[in-house]
């Protein structure tokens, strides 16, 4: 009988779902809003709907082993998602359980870089390696770290939570509540918040100038960057020194054998990865220098954040 | 039979060594110049007469098991010390394998920091602790990272640098060769540069008026704001505000259970602890916001050094 595991992927704006096989191949994935629910409960029965009329799409008999869910600010202890900035439902939820209830199953959480990580580690370019950092740059910044070839989730259950160290003093507001955190500037949407600073100081010569906040993605950045324009590449080159000068301060931490950017922004190639490589090898002491790969994501395809979910259970389950 | 470790903790200044037993007791300590030691091989020839001397106090029939060393820059994986900042010798130096044509045993090296480290682990106030940090305030600053209840090598076996992350753009010169690197601020010599420049802009009602660069040091310091010094007090404030803004980008990437202080700054008490756990907690994202404990090292007694680069090997030998 055919085996899988449901991965979820919740984003601050989609949340990703599908089945996945101990292969590495996904089936029935569907993307479905998550900024769309005000409350938990709402999103919920709409993602319970949508997966069981996923698993209508599977073929022959098969068996669920397990739900592995990607959530930010998801705690791998507890199973709860805590205070997440980016999502709409505050406080502490305890998803997990909420799953628990629907599905009875093993029902594993953690952040979804961490489950991004997980993924890259068992399916994606980091298959030979035990020190490596993975950071997101999506919506916002979330990061995961893997030592001696497991996933670091630290007493409370959720570390790694880069996205959220301080980069800038005073700097910008970030919705975790603090000033200046890194994903305020190292992000999708903190080089589209640059872009608006660099306008401001000098917008000449940028096709920039055409775009509200709201219009405004990364991928404009790029394709502007990609023409050379002024305002694009140095807007790139900012997000890089900011980026690169923090993941010299993580290096320092865990020594990692590579740093894989993954998500939107690490869409960018070149842009994105040479300033960050630069600014990262200016900053690191000497015994790092030259040492520490930055490496694009191997999992590219649109099934990367549900495959790395899913590898929470797979990983338990190898076990 | 009796069974010793000798352990070897290297620091900038003095090179401590002694014979440990299994159950915490250290016999025969001994402690040597460092710096007076332009080459290797002499403080080698030293450091081996010196143990020489001090076998021949141990009492009864022994056996010594193995070497533990702490030293600045110490690679676990290959036995080297690489580039270390604090010390005379430059380049790569195979201080394990040094050790080990003298002495036909197990040979272990890692940072210091990291010695210190597993020492509270093995015999301190993180002996029920899975995930913590030790910071050393010595002559520069040390960090070791315990996660999941192991110390955290890295790929390339010196992970853990926390002095060399960088704290202040083009900030203070740094033994390294960087600028700005948080050792040159949070340690004996950082918070002794911090009262020079306190002194350049405002030297009124302070008695460290009366110390030459050379002659001030941390404890002087201390004594100096136990008087209610005002210069002092705002010395050791400056010290734990970026000592624990950085903390707080630790916290963030490995969710420790406690953040220990060790070495000579952490002996001031609540002149560097209050301020330290201030600005951490200022400076955390809310998940974690007065979850980790900052705790004074209880490795206070003065073989604590040597018993942490002895745990090297014991830690080995449990396994």
């Amino acid at each position: 009988m055919k085996e899988y595991v449901i991965g979820i992927d919740i984003g601050g704006t989609f949340t990703k779902s599908g089945f996945t096989d101990r292969d590495g191949n996904c089936f029935a994935e569907f993307v479905m809003p998550t900024d769309a629910y005000e409350n938990i409960e709402d999103y919920l029965d709409n993602l319970f709907s949508e997966l069981k009329k996923a698993e209508k799409k599977l073929e022959g008999p098969f068996k669920i082993l397990g739900v592995g869910i990607g959530a930010p600010n998801g705690n791998y202890h507890t199973g709860t998602i805590e205070n997440a900035p980016n999502l709409k439902w505050k406080g502490v939820i305890p998803f997990a359980d909420l799953v628990n209830k629907h599905y009875n199953l093993p029902v594993r959480l953690t952040n979804d870089a961490n489950a991004a990580a997980l993924g890259e580690m068992v399916y994606g370019g980091a298959r030979n390696m035990k020190d490596f950092i993975l950071i997101t740059l999506g919506t916002g910044l979330g990061s995961g770290l893997i030592v001696n070839g497991d996933l670091v989730y630290g007493h409370d259950g959720f570390a790694g939570e880069l996205g959220h160290v301080n980069v800038v003093e005073n700097g910008r507001k970030c919705g975790c509540g603090n000033h200046g955190c890194l994903e305020t500037y190292a992000s999708a949407t903190g080089i589209k918040r640059t872009v608006f600073e660099l306008l401001a100081e000098d917008s000449r010569g940028s096709e920039l100038v055409n775009y509200s906040f709201n219009e405004l993605n990364s991928e404009m950045i790029y394709n502007a960057a990609v023409k050379n324009d002024p305002l694009a590449l140095k807007a790139f080159d900012m997000t890089g020194k900011i980026l690169g000068k923090k993941l010299a301060d993580s290096v320092a931490h865990t020594s990692p054998e590579a740093v894989f950017l993954f998500g939107g922004l690490a869409k960018s190639g070149d842009y994105i990865f040479k300033p960050t490589k630069k600014y990262m090898e200016e900053n690191v002491m000497r015994n790092f220098k030259n040492k520490v790969k930055v490496l694009p994501s191997e999992l590219t395809d649109k099934n990367a954040a549900v495959m790395g979910s899913s590898a929470l259970i797979w990983k338990e389950l190898d076990k």
